[in-house]
Protein backbone atom coordinates (compact mmCIF):
# COMPACT_ATOMS: atom_id res chain seq x y z
CA UNK A 1 0.00 0.00 0.00
CA UNK A 2 1.32 3.61 -1.12
CA UNK A 3 0.06 5.87 1.42
CA UNK A 4 -0.44 9.43 0.70
CA UNK A 5 -1.09 12.11 4.04
CA UNK A 6 -2.73 15.41 3.05
CA UNK A 7 -1.01 18.23 5.54
CA UNK A 8 -0.12 21.76 5.42
CA UNK A 9 3.26 21.61 3.36
CA UNK A 10 5.39 24.68 5.43
CA UNK A 11 4.89 23.15 9.29
CA UNK A 12 5.69 20.29 11.06
CA UNK A 13 2.62 20.34 12.77
CA UNK A 14 0.31 17.86 14.09
CA UNK A 15 1.39 16.23 10.62
CA UNK A 16 4.85 15.59 11.76
CA UNK A 17 3.63 12.85 14.24
CA UNK A 18 2.40 10.77 11.48
CA UNK A 19 5.51 11.77 9.46
CA UNK A 20 7.82 10.55 12.25
CA UNK A 21 5.80 6.63 11.79
CA UNK A 22 5.86 6.49 8.31
CA UNK A 23 9.55 7.47 8.25
CA UNK A 24 10.36 4.99 10.81
CA UNK A 25 8.68 2.19 9.07
CA UNK A 26 10.28 3.07 6.02
CA UNK A 27 6.74 3.27 4.24
CA UNK A 28 6.20 4.11 0.84
CA UNK A 29 4.41 7.68 0.85
CA UNK A 30 3.36 11.01 -0.44
CA UNK A 31 3.54 14.51 1.76
CA UNK A 32 1.02 15.50 -1.06
CA UNK A 33 0.89 18.84 -0.26
CA UNK A 34 4.55 19.32 -0.73
CA UNK A 35 4.41 17.69 -4.26
CA UNK A 36 3.37 19.46 -7.44
CA UNK A 37 -0.71 20.42 -7.31
CA UNK A 38 -0.74 18.74 -3.98
CA UNK A 39 -2.15 22.04 -2.45
CA UNK A 40 -5.16 22.15 -4.86
CA UNK A 41 -6.27 17.93 -4.46
CA UNK A 42 -5.96 19.07 -0.21
CA UNK A 43 -8.13 22.09 -0.77
CA UNK A 44 -10.27 20.40 -3.01
CA UNK A 45 -10.86 17.57 -0.43
CA UNK A 46 -11.28 19.93 2.66
CA UNK A 47 -14.11 21.85 0.60
CA UNK A 48 -15.62 18.53 -0.04
CA UNK A 49 -15.87 17.79 3.32
CA UNK A 50 -13.93 14.25 3.42
CA UNK A 51 -12.15 15.49 6.01
CA UNK A 52 -12.79 18.26 8.94
CA UNK A 53 -8.95 19.51 8.89
CA UNK A 54 -5.45 18.25 7.92
CA UNK A 55 -3.51 15.64 8.57
CA UNK A 56 -5.67 13.34 7.08
CA UNK A 57 -4.24 9.85 4.80
CA UNK A 58 -5.50 8.30 2.06
CA UNK A 59 -5.36 4.91 1.81
CA UNK A 60 -6.86 3.34 -1.48
CA UNK A 61 -10.21 4.35 -1.08
CA UNK A 62 -10.48 4.95 2.72
CA UNK A 63 -9.39 9.19 3.76
CA UNK A 64 -8.81 8.76 7.57
CA UNK A 65 -8.63 11.49 9.43
CA UNK A 66 -7.23 12.85 13.12
CA UNK A 67 -3.49 12.47 13.71
CA UNK A 68 -4.20 9.90 16.50
CA UNK A 69 -6.70 7.82 14.50
CA UNK A 70 -4.30 8.37 11.55
CA UNK A 71 -1.93 6.77 13.87
CA UNK A 72 -4.06 4.01 15.17
CA UNK A 73 -4.99 2.91 11.76
CA UNK A 74 -1.41 2.60 10.68
CA UNK A 75 0.15 1.30 13.48
CA UNK A 76 -0.19 -2.40 13.69
CA UNK A 77 0.39 -1.75 9.08
CA UNK A 78 3.68 -0.34 9.81
CA UNK A 79 4.79 -2.42 12.61
CA UNK A 80 4.20 0.24 15.08
CA UNK A 81 1.66 -1.39 17.28
CA UNK A 82 0.95 -4.99 18.47
CA UNK A 83 -2.30 -6.54 16.86
CA UNK A 84 -4.19 -7.03 20.06
CA UNK A 85 -6.99 -4.85 20.39
CA UNK A 86 -6.60 -4.50 24.18
CA UNK A 87 -3.09 -3.63 23.56
CA UNK A 88 -4.16 -1.04 20.61
CA UNK A 89 -6.93 0.41 23.03
CA UNK A 90 -4.37 1.44 25.29
CA UNK A 91 -1.88 2.91 23.07
CA UNK A 92 -4.73 4.90 21.49
CA UNK A 93 -5.57 6.26 25.09
CA UNK A 94 -1.77 7.65 24.90
CA UNK A 95 -1.55 8.90 21.98
CA UNK A 96 -5.01 10.98 22.24
CA UNK A 97 -3.38 12.30 25.62
CA UNK A 98 -0.45 13.06 23.48
CA UNK A 99 -2.62 15.13 21.27
CA UNK A 100 -4.75 16.89 24.16
CA UNK A 101 -1.11 17.97 24.80
CA UNK A 102 -0.24 19.47 21.81
CA UNK A 103 -3.69 21.35 21.78
CA UNK A 104 -2.80 23.03 25.01
CA UNK A 105 0.82 23.96 23.37
CA UNK A 106 -0.66 25.39 20.76
CA UNK A 107 -3.50 27.27 22.64
CA UNK A 108 -0.23 29.08 24.73
CA UNK A 109 0.29 31.00 21.72
CA UNK A 110 -3.48 31.23 20.55
CA UNK A 111 -5.41 31.20 23.31
CA UNK A 112 -8.41 33.09 21.86
CA UNK A 113 -8.50 32.28 17.79
CA UNK A 114 -6.73 30.50 15.55
CA UNK A 115 -7.82 33.22 12.85
CA UNK A 116 -6.16 35.82 15.00
CA UNK A 117 -2.70 37.07 14.60
CA UNK A 118 -0.82 36.09 17.94
CA UNK A 119 0.03 39.68 18.33
CA UNK A 120 -3.50 40.47 18.61
CA UNK A 121 -4.03 37.67 21.42
CA UNK A 122 -0.29 38.11 23.35
CA UNK A 123 -1.63 39.37 26.54
CA UNK A 124 -4.02 36.33 26.61
CA UNK A 125 -1.02 34.18 25.49
CA UNK A 126 1.25 35.41 28.27
CA UNK A 127 -1.52 34.37 30.73
CA UNK A 128 -2.53 30.86 29.69
CA UNK A 129 1.22 29.88 29.33
CA UNK A 130 2.28 30.73 32.29
CA UNK A 131 -0.42 28.17 33.25
CA UNK A 132 0.95 25.74 30.94
CA UNK A 133 4.10 26.24 32.56
CA UNK A 134 3.34 25.76 36.14
CA UNK A 135 0.55 23.22 35.87
CA UNK A 136 -0.01 21.53 32.79
CA UNK A 137 3.55 20.76 31.63
CA UNK A 138 4.44 18.97 34.50
CA UNK A 139 1.53 17.10 35.10
CA UNK A 140 1.90 15.35 31.42
CA UNK A 141 5.49 15.22 31.65
CA UNK A 142 4.99 13.48 35.05
CA UNK A 143 2.13 10.93 33.76
CA UNK A 144 4.46 9.97 30.47
CA UNK A 145 7.28 9.62 32.43
CA UNK A 146 5.48 7.26 34.58
CA UNK A 147 4.60 5.37 31.02
CA UNK A 148 7.79 4.88 29.99
CA UNK A 149 9.83 2.16 29.88
CA UNK A 150 13.28 3.08 28.00
CA UNK A 151 14.26 -0.50 27.02
CA UNK A 152 10.73 -1.17 25.69
CA UNK A 153 9.62 -1.46 22.68
CA UNK A 154 9.09 1.29 20.22
CA UNK A 155 5.52 2.30 19.30
CA UNK A 156 3.88 4.90 17.13
CA UNK A 157 3.20 6.50 20.91
CA UNK A 158 7.19 6.75 21.49
CA UNK A 159 7.99 8.27 18.27
CA UNK A 160 4.97 10.83 19.41
CA UNK A 161 6.51 11.12 22.84
CA UNK A 162 10.21 12.55 20.81
CA UNK A 163 8.32 14.49 19.03
CA UNK A 164 6.77 16.33 22.10
CA UNK A 165 10.44 16.60 24.18
CA UNK A 166 11.91 17.68 20.62
CA UNK A 167 9.15 20.53 20.57
CA UNK A 168 8.97 21.48 24.06
CA UNK A 169 12.79 21.70 23.89
CA UNK A 170 12.43 24.67 21.04
CA UNK A 171 9.61 26.39 22.25
CA UNK A 172 10.29 26.45 26.00
CA UNK A 173 13.53 26.01 26.93
CA UNK A 174 14.04 27.62 29.91
CA UNK A 175 10.85 25.87 31.34
CA UNK A 176 11.99 22.38 29.78
CA UNK A 177 15.47 23.18 31.60
CA UNK A 178 14.06 24.23 34.93
CA UNK A 179 11.94 20.80 34.67
CA UNK A 180 14.59 18.16 33.72
CA UNK A 181 15.14 16.64 36.51
CA UNK A 182 12.00 15.18 36.22
CA UNK A 183 11.78 13.40 33.20
CA UNK A 184 14.64 11.56 32.61
CA UNK A 185 13.38 8.66 31.24
CA UNK A 186 11.62 10.77 28.60
CA UNK A 187 14.94 12.27 28.00
CA UNK A 188 16.68 9.09 26.98
CA UNK A 189 13.69 7.90 24.94
CA UNK A 190 13.97 10.85 23.06
CA UNK A 191 17.73 10.65 22.55
CA UNK A 192 17.01 7.00 21.65
CA UNK A 193 14.40 7.54 18.85
CA UNK A 194 16.89 9.81 17.69
CA UNK A 195 19.25 7.49 16.96
CA UNK A 196 17.15 5.13 14.94
CA UNK A 197 18.61 4.37 12.00
CA UNK A 198 15.66 5.17 9.51
CA UNK A 199 14.66 8.43 11.45
CA UNK A 200 18.32 9.62 12.03
CA UNK A 201 18.25 10.03 8.29
CA UNK A 202 14.42 11.44 8.08
CA UNK A 203 15.57 14.08 10.30
CA UNK A 204 18.83 14.82 9.06
CA UNK A 205 17.15 15.21 5.28
CA UNK A 206 15.42 18.15 4.06
CA UNK A 207 11.94 16.07 4.31
CA UNK A 208 12.41 17.21 8.21
CA UNK A 209 11.21 20.81 8.41
CA UNK A 210 12.60 22.75 10.77
CA UNK A 211 10.69 24.11 13.73
CA UNK A 212 9.23 27.64 13.20
CA UNK A 213 6.55 30.86 13.74
CA UNK A 214 3.59 29.00 11.99
CA UNK A 215 3.31 25.25 13.59
CA UNK A 216 3.02 24.45 16.70
CA UNK A 217 5.99 24.68 18.63
CA UNK A 218 6.60 28.10 18.79
CA UNK A 219 9.96 30.05 20.59
CA UNK A 220 8.41 33.30 22.00
CA UNK A 221 10.44 34.00 24.84
CA UNK A 222 8.09 35.63 26.60
CA UNK A 223 5.76 32.81 26.84
CA UNK A 224 8.88 30.99 28.21
CA UNK A 225 10.34 31.11 32.11
CA UNK B 1 -19.40 -8.26 29.73
CA UNK B 2 -20.49 -5.85 32.62
CA UNK B 3 -18.99 -2.26 31.89
CA UNK B 4 -17.45 0.08 34.34
CA UNK B 5 -17.72 4.03 33.31
CA UNK B 6 -15.58 6.53 35.27
CA UNK B 7 -16.24 9.51 35.63
CA UNK B 8 -17.34 12.53 37.80
CA UNK B 9 -20.50 12.28 39.34
CA UNK B 10 -22.28 15.71 39.10
CA UNK B 11 -21.46 16.61 35.22
CA UNK B 12 -22.70 15.68 31.99
CA UNK B 13 -19.44 16.64 31.24
CA UNK B 14 -17.45 14.35 28.56
CA UNK B 15 -18.70 11.59 30.57
CA UNK B 16 -22.25 11.55 29.02
CA UNK B 17 -21.41 10.46 25.17
CA UNK B 18 -20.80 7.64 26.79
CA UNK B 19 -23.27 7.17 29.21
CA UNK B 20 -25.42 7.62 25.74
CA UNK B 21 -24.11 4.95 24.33
CA UNK B 22 -24.47 2.54 27.32
CA UNK B 23 -28.06 3.82 27.92
CA UNK B 24 -29.29 3.06 24.19
CA UNK B 25 -27.34 -0.07 23.73
CA UNK B 26 -29.42 -1.06 27.28
CA UNK B 27 -25.47 -2.46 27.82
CA UNK B 28 -25.08 -3.18 32.21
CA UNK B 29 -22.86 -0.58 33.34
CA UNK B 30 -21.82 1.23 36.77
CA UNK B 31 -21.33 4.72 36.79
CA UNK B 32 -18.81 4.18 39.71
CA UNK B 33 -18.46 7.69 41.21
CA UNK B 34 -22.22 8.11 41.48
CA UNK B 35 -22.03 5.07 43.58
CA UNK B 36 -20.73 4.50 47.33
CA UNK B 37 -17.13 4.44 47.85
CA UNK B 38 -16.75 4.96 44.08
CA UNK B 39 -14.82 8.46 43.57
CA UNK B 40 -12.54 6.67 45.99
CA UNK B 41 -12.04 4.04 44.02
CA UNK B 42 -11.93 6.74 40.98
CA UNK B 43 -9.45 8.62 42.31
CA UNK B 44 -7.12 5.72 43.21
CA UNK B 45 -7.05 4.82 39.72
CA UNK B 46 -5.96 8.44 38.68
CA UNK B 47 -3.45 8.89 41.33
CA UNK B 48 -1.68 4.99 39.72
CA UNK B 49 -1.96 6.99 36.46
CA UNK B 50 -4.03 4.27 34.41
CA UNK B 51 -5.86 7.04 32.84
CA UNK B 52 -4.74 10.70 32.71
CA UNK B 53 -7.97 11.88 33.02
CA UNK B 54 -11.87 11.03 33.52
CA UNK B 55 -13.89 8.84 31.84
CA UNK B 56 -12.43 5.79 31.48
CA UNK B 57 -13.90 2.67 31.23
CA UNK B 58 -12.97 -0.40 32.68
CA UNK B 59 -13.88 -3.63 31.08
CA UNK B 60 -12.38 -6.83 32.49
CA UNK B 61 -8.80 -5.88 33.28
CA UNK B 62 -8.74 -3.64 30.67
CA UNK B 63 -8.94 0.21 30.63
CA UNK B 64 -9.68 2.42 27.89
CA UNK B 65 -9.24 6.20 28.44
CA UNK B 66 -10.38 9.21 26.14
CA UNK B 67 -14.21 9.37 25.36
CA UNK B 68 -13.61 9.02 21.77
CA UNK B 69 -11.22 5.76 22.36
CA UNK B 70 -14.24 4.54 24.76
CA UNK B 71 -16.96 5.03 21.93
CA UNK B 72 -14.55 3.35 19.32
CA UNK B 73 -14.20 0.07 21.40
CA UNK B 74 -17.91 0.05 22.62
CA UNK B 75 -19.14 0.96 19.22
CA UNK B 76 -18.87 -2.95 17.65
CA UNK B 77 -19.83 -4.45 20.84
CA UNK B 78 -23.19 -2.15 20.98
CA UNK B 79 -24.11 -2.21 18.16
CA UNK B 80 -23.54 1.25 17.49
CA UNK B 81 -20.52 1.02 14.97
CA UNK B 82 -20.15 -2.06 12.13
CA UNK B 83 -17.37 -4.41 12.26
CA UNK B 84 -15.33 -3.12 9.35
CA UNK B 85 -12.03 -1.54 10.19
CA UNK B 86 -12.47 1.16 7.35
CA UNK B 87 -16.73 2.30 8.06
CA UNK B 88 -14.98 2.58 12.21
CA UNK B 89 -11.73 4.18 11.28
CA UNK B 90 -14.57 6.94 9.27
CA UNK B 91 -16.43 7.28 12.60
CA UNK B 92 -13.86 7.05 14.60
CA UNK B 93 -12.58 10.39 12.76
CA UNK B 94 -16.27 12.03 12.93
CA UNK B 95 -16.31 11.26 16.96
CA UNK B 96 -12.89 12.57 17.60
CA UNK B 97 -13.78 15.92 15.28
CA UNK B 98 -16.94 16.29 18.16
CA UNK B 99 -14.14 15.99 20.77
CA UNK B 100 -12.32 18.84 19.19
CA UNK B 101 -15.86 20.67 19.20
CA UNK B 102 -16.42 19.78 22.87
CA UNK B 103 -12.73 21.08 23.62
CA UNK B 104 -13.95 24.63 21.92
CA UNK B 105 -17.01 24.82 23.90
CA UNK B 106 -15.36 23.85 26.88
CA UNK B 107 -12.34 26.80 26.27
CA UNK B 108 -15.47 29.29 25.18
CA UNK B 109 -15.46 30.11 29.83
CA UNK B 110 -12.20 28.60 30.19
CA UNK B 111 -10.28 30.00 28.00
CA UNK B 112 -6.98 30.61 30.12
CA UNK B 113 -6.96 27.30 32.92
CA UNK B 114 -9.68 24.70 34.08
CA UNK B 115 -7.90 25.59 37.14
CA UNK B 116 -9.33 29.19 37.76
CA UNK B 117 -12.74 30.32 38.33
CA UNK B 118 -14.94 31.64 35.33
CA UNK B 119 -14.86 34.98 36.67
CA UNK B 120 -11.06 35.39 36.99
CA UNK B 121 -11.01 34.95 32.89
CA UNK B 122 -13.65 36.61 32.02
CA UNK B 123 -12.88 39.31 29.92
CA UNK B 124 -10.75 36.39 27.64
CA UNK B 125 -14.03 34.32 27.77
CA UNK B 126 -16.02 36.94 26.11
CA UNK B 127 -13.45 37.37 23.27
CA UNK B 128 -13.08 33.67 23.15
CA UNK B 129 -17.17 33.34 22.84
CA UNK B 130 -17.08 35.47 20.61
CA UNK B 131 -14.89 33.93 17.87
CA UNK B 132 -16.42 30.85 18.67
CA UNK B 133 -19.92 32.15 17.48
CA UNK B 134 -19.11 33.56 14.52
CA UNK B 135 -16.57 31.48 13.13
CA UNK B 136 -16.61 28.14 14.85
CA UNK B 137 -19.82 27.18 15.68
CA UNK B 138 -21.15 27.45 12.32
CA UNK B 139 -17.78 25.34 10.60
CA UNK B 140 -18.81 22.82 12.64
CA UNK B 141 -22.49 22.69 11.84
CA UNK B 142 -21.78 23.16 8.58
CA UNK B 143 -19.59 20.17 8.56
CA UNK B 144 -21.63 17.95 10.23
CA UNK B 145 -25.02 18.78 8.89
CA UNK B 146 -23.27 17.67 5.18
CA UNK B 147 -22.59 14.56 6.71
CA UNK B 148 -25.86 13.83 8.34
CA UNK B 149 -28.15 10.94 6.70
CA UNK B 150 -31.20 11.85 8.81
CA UNK B 151 -32.50 8.46 7.93
CA UNK B 152 -29.65 6.31 8.26
CA UNK B 153 -28.47 3.91 10.51
CA UNK B 154 -27.84 5.43 14.21
CA UNK B 155 -24.14 5.15 15.53
CA UNK B 156 -22.31 6.36 18.46
CA UNK B 157 -21.72 9.63 16.48
CA UNK B 158 -25.49 10.15 15.50
CA UNK B 159 -26.02 9.90 19.56
CA UNK B 160 -23.42 12.74 20.40
CA UNK B 161 -24.18 14.88 17.55
CA UNK B 162 -27.63 14.40 19.55
CA UNK B 163 -25.70 15.83 23.05
CA UNK B 164 -23.89 18.42 21.07
CA UNK B 165 -27.64 19.92 19.80
CA UNK B 166 -28.79 19.50 23.07
CA UNK B 167 -25.88 20.89 25.05
CA UNK B 168 -24.77 23.76 22.47
CA UNK B 169 -28.93 24.91 22.79
CA UNK B 170 -28.54 25.37 26.47
CA UNK B 171 -25.40 26.83 26.57
CA UNK B 172 -25.85 29.04 23.60
CA UNK B 173 -29.64 29.76 22.51
CA UNK B 174 -29.24 32.75 21.03
CA UNK B 175 -26.45 31.76 18.86
CA UNK B 176 -28.22 27.93 17.90
CA UNK B 177 -31.59 30.74 17.34
CA UNK B 178 -29.54 32.56 14.94
CA UNK B 179 -27.50 29.71 13.12
CA UNK B 180 -31.17 27.65 12.89
CA UNK B 181 -31.57 27.61 9.22
CA UNK B 182 -28.06 25.90 9.07
CA UNK B 183 -28.82 22.75 10.54
CA UNK B 184 -32.35 21.46 9.81
CA UNK B 185 -31.21 17.65 9.68
CA UNK B 186 -29.09 18.10 12.43
CA UNK B 187 -31.97 19.29 14.06
CA UNK B 188 -34.15 16.27 12.86
CA UNK B 189 -31.70 13.70 14.11
CA UNK B 190 -31.61 15.99 16.95
CA UNK B 191 -35.45 14.82 17.20
CA UNK B 192 -34.82 11.28 16.20
CA UNK B 193 -32.24 10.46 18.51
CA UNK B 194 -34.53 11.48 21.60
CA UNK B 195 -37.19 9.44 20.60
CA UNK B 196 -34.98 5.89 20.66
CA UNK B 197 -37.10 3.89 22.97
CA UNK B 198 -33.89 3.35 26.03
CA UNK B 199 -32.68 6.70 25.55
CA UNK B 200 -35.83 8.55 26.14
CA UNK B 201 -36.46 6.33 29.17
CA UNK B 202 -32.58 7.54 30.05
CA UNK B 203 -33.72 10.69 29.49
CA UNK B 204 -36.83 11.07 31.57
CA UNK B 205 -34.70 8.93 34.82
CA UNK B 206 -32.99 10.61 37.55
CA UNK B 207 -29.76 9.30 36.19
CA UNK B 208 -29.30 11.80 33.17
CA UNK B 209 -27.86 14.79 35.33
CA UNK B 210 -29.22 18.35 34.50
CA UNK B 211 -27.30 20.76 32.69
CA UNK B 212 -25.43 22.88 35.09
CA UNK B 213 -22.66 25.43 35.63
CA UNK B 214 -19.90 23.14 36.64
CA UNK B 215 -20.19 21.12 33.29
CA UNK B 216 -18.61 21.59 29.71
CA UNK B 217 -22.17 23.30 28.45
CA UNK B 218 -22.67 25.87 30.51
CA UNK B 219 -25.50 29.37 30.01
CA UNK B 220 -23.73 32.56 30.79
CA UNK B 221 -26.14 34.89 29.20
CA UNK B 222 -22.67 37.32 28.33
CA UNK B 223 -21.37 34.38 26.33
CA UNK B 224 -24.42 34.23 23.85
CA UNK B 225 -25.02 36.67 21.03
Amino acid sequence: MKYELFYWPEIQGRGEFVRLALEDAGARYTDVAREPKGMPRMMRLLAAKRAFAPPFLQAGQLIVAQTANILHYLGPKLGLAPASESRRAELHSAQLTIMDWVAEVHDTHHPIASSLYYEDQLEEAKRRAAVFRDERLPKFLGYFEASVSPRGRISYVELSLFQMIEGLRYAFPNAMKKQRRKYPKLAALHDRVAQRPNLAAYLGSERRLAFNQAGIFRNYPELDA
